[in-house]
């Protein structure tokens, strides 16, 4: 990998009925832009799953690129679910790497709280198959209860035995100005919270919300001389598994978190005792516990312990969600990927204020599209 | 360019209620495999427009990976609106030129004809500005007649004056048995058919239609060693223009056709006369003439003398819509774009059937999304 990230930047994550997808793009775009300290790009990739859905637009790529100021450049939308966002910066990744573009520019966007729960719960289904699993009334909340369920049978676990990752979520995102949700959640309070989906309850998933996230990668020569903090991508890998839940060989496992992730580790050249911290897709606190162990931080059926045990606590073995993560800082769908990279980027420049952890040097970000048909890993690396 | 076509296939384009998008995806990707006697690929880019809006499915990359039985390679959406097809095999060759995929297979595919007129042309709105002109009632339809018309006035001709092109896309397409429309048009009965936008008429403007094409793209050295006849992509562009017509400097200039052509040119270091066919993006006769003056085929205001002429015709000074183009073939949004490399690779190759033009040695596709937002120019060339 010879890729590497001069910049980033992000809105806040929240309920922003009175601004547009434009400009919440332009916002995260501009603060990149400026970090980056360069005024147009070669390329641009937005990241972004329901806007046609919610907003009754399409085509973001010239639209955003339009707004942004730089008319004529190559641009395209590029869509996972869940996952559009890591997505995009692959795409960037991939651009670069091939020659054919010199600095790319891969923003994160959604806009989901303008429409009525009920609209947007059926958007989001989109991600599920349709034919097979929305048709039957599936949705994502379901999802997440399915595998949830199946879980504690197997593994023996309660639903008190996940409140670690959201009492760490909010922990940490009561740290994060940008986070949606600043308060401290209590064990006492997750185990209380109204169910949504037998066992997922409103304190179990992360909320809908808004936001932009972006990031601008060139080659590794070229940051070197324009930045004083380049952020080398080291690994960077797509995955798919098994589209459907019922077509799974094992509804616990989830396939394309492991390979994307054992994919980029090889690039990377990096151990699991490498990795300084890990954003993952903590959309459900299912998903947290699934994506430590098919990632290899913990064993099958333990991934839950991480949390109980507070290992995944900013100074823990491995911090995960440390700016609050989908949980508190919210989950702005395509746009959720983008994030989880800019918040990497910033604890490896020691950019990360009240949220920051020591000495990180490899991060690794995972994000997940569907209940799991797409996963995207990205390990990114600073360099003394 | 180092990257080389070794497979292409195609559905027919029609209405087909009873196929839905991943058996339209697998037909063509079936067809695309055994033409290059492979039977898995590293990654798949779906180029689609509209399946989250009118099939309630998103996240395409996954589901038609997992169905094709690829599951658990690289997959994702790239979408441009109408340029969704043309966008995602960019994407291809950027990832086969990265290094970091061998071969990567691009498919289009849209399916349209299963809702109301209505749903089809709101969801086809998407890929226009939604804010400032789709809530204002504009249509694609609309935004062809507003270009149409100042283009009338401005060079002093009459909509008789377009029928050259529908007549030889009909023409054209009359030879293509995977075609929608395969009567003869007579300009007679162009210039009296029913308005649909004045004054774009019934059989100016190109079918809505279902449809699935499919590319696999590697590296030049592998194909010399994989298939007999291997089709060089010897340039690859993507370039946008203001978002919407409001915002253009000049309502009759398709700079991102324009750009991108450039670039696209100077990569493969042709000239005009090198091009032995053009399938360009007829959505529109109005935007065949823009294409053709954008492009650099013929002078500004004087594209639709190519098709009075007689040039654009099979045995022409420049072919195009070769096949029938989107007028006669059919216009699958998001599939098009495919569609187009499938058949300048048919024309190349000398496998074009009726559709045959002689000596065909370098090709030209480009597709158009939105009002002409983003276009995507590609050149392929097969080597004696």
């Amino acid at each position: 990998m010879d890729v590497s990230i001069i910049g980033v930047g992000q809105t806040e994550v929240k309920e922003m009925w009175e601004t547009s997808i434009r400009h919440l793009s332009w916002y995260a775009i501009e603060a990149a832009l400026d970090d980056a300290h360069v005024s147009k790009v070669d390329a641009l990739f937005v990241g972004n799953m329901l806007a046609g859905e919610l907003s009754q637009q399409n085509h973001l790529g010239a639209l955003v690129a339009d707004f942004a100021g730089m008319r004529g450049i190559e641009a395209v939308t590029v869509e996972a679910a869940d996952a559009s966002g890591g997505a995009a910066l692959r795409q960037a990744v991939l651009a670069v790497k091939s020659g054919m573009v010199k600095t790319a520019l891969a923003v994160g966007v959604e806009k989901m709280t303008d429409q009525t729960g009920a609209s947007v719960t059926r958007a989001l289904a989109t991600g599920l198959d349709t034919d097979y699993e929305m048709m039957q009334g599936l949705t994502t909340a379901g999802m997440g209860a399915l595998i949830m369920r199946r879980y504690m049978y197997e593994h023996g676990v309660e639903l008190a035995d996940f409140a670690g990752f959201s009492v760490n979520a909010h922990a940490n995102g009561a740290d994060n100005p940008l986070a949606m949700f600043r308060n401290r959640l209590r064990a006492e309070s997750f185990i209380s919270a109204p169910l949504v989906a037998d066992p997922v309850s409103l304190f179990d998933m992360a909320p809908l919300a808004d936001g932009a996230a972006a990031v601008i990668v060139t080659s590794k020569e070229r940051a070197m001389d324009m930045v004083p903090q380049p952020v080398e991508i080291v690994g960077s890998a797509i995955a798919t598994d098994a589209f459907a839940l019922h077509d799974r060989r094992d509804l616990l496992w989830l396939k394309a978190a492991e390979l994307s992730a054992q994919k980029a580790m090889a690039q990377a050249g990096v151990v699991h005792d490498d990795i300084d911290l890990f954003e993952l897709h903590d959309s459900f606190t299912i998903m947290a516990a699934l994506s430590l162990e098919a990632t290899g931080f913990a064993e099958r059926g333990k991934g839950w312990q991480m949390a109980r045990d507070g290992e995944i606590a900013r100074n823990g073995r491995l911090p995960i969600s440390t700016f609050g993560g989908l949980k508190a800082r919210g989950n702005p769908g395509g746009a959720t990927g983008m994030y989880q990279i800019v918040e990497v980027v910033r604890q490896l420049r020691g950019q990360a204020g009240a949220c920051q952890i020591a000495d990180a040097k490899i991060g690794m970000a995972q994000n997940i599209g569907g209940s799991g048909g797409t996963a995207v890993t990205h390990i990114l690396q600073i360099r003394d």
